[in-house]
């Protein structure tokens, strides 16, 4: 699910594992190191905002913030991103375990990405609906 | 081993584990929703530079930064701070040992934080040889 949050980053929302990204909406960057002084500065400022209004939205307590930052890293997708995970006590058995869940979604991003490639027909009713729920959150 | 290195922020470094926090120097926050603007963006783009000076000097291909805002994320000492990893092929048998590894520096910064409050004799010459090796990496 994408929606565009701020002038340069979007956000790509999975339900099932309440796993948030946010990449760049404007161009395709792949490491960090490469993202520009206001792009960087966007980027932190987008994901503390987006952090905070998740973390009220389910009676969060905690959130994890990480980047896989290259491929040694565990990125599968060569495209930057922040993953942001709203945490409440007891969420997972070990603290760990979260970031099993951070490489699950990161496989299943590059799956989605790769059939968006397949096939370029979402239509313009799906994103609108997907850009109406998200709005609830971002409002 | 601790180094101003910008305006607002410091390095923390462990050569043990190879895992480098970045935290703020001149005022104690607790969570990264309570950063301004100014130290937002001046955090990232200090761990953006010590990212990639620090896959330079290991001959590393990959970073991993992780934030683990409150505890239930993890975080023990409550003290905002990122972690910055440089990561090489193979370098933990699993992608998610590194996590392990920054779970152990989280407590071992804790216990570190504790020392330094029973005793506060740090003296003037530990702290310039500090700064001095650490200078190498960021002249």
């Amino acid at each position: 699910m994408l929606s565009l949050i701020s002038g340069l980053f979007y956000l790509v929302i999975s339900f099932s594992f309440r796993t948030y990204l946010i990449s760049s909406w404007k161009r395709e960057v792949k490491r960090f190191v490469d993202l520009t002084v206001e792009e960087t500065s966007d980027l932190w400022l987008t994901a503390q905002k987006v952090g905070a209004r998740l973390e009220a939205h389910y009676n969060a307590s905690s959130l994890t913030f990480a980047v896989q930052d290259g491929p040694q890293a565990g990125q599968t997708v060569p495209h930057m991103h922040v993953h942001i995970l709203p945490r409440k006590g007891g969420d997972f058995e070990k603290n760990d375990e979260i970031y099993d869940a951070i490489d699950m979604k990161e496989k299943e991003l590059k799956n989605k990405l790769d059939l968006d490639k397949d096939r370029k027909d979402r239509s313009l009713e799906e994103m609108a609906q997907e850009a109406d729920e998200l709005r609830k959150l971002f409002l």
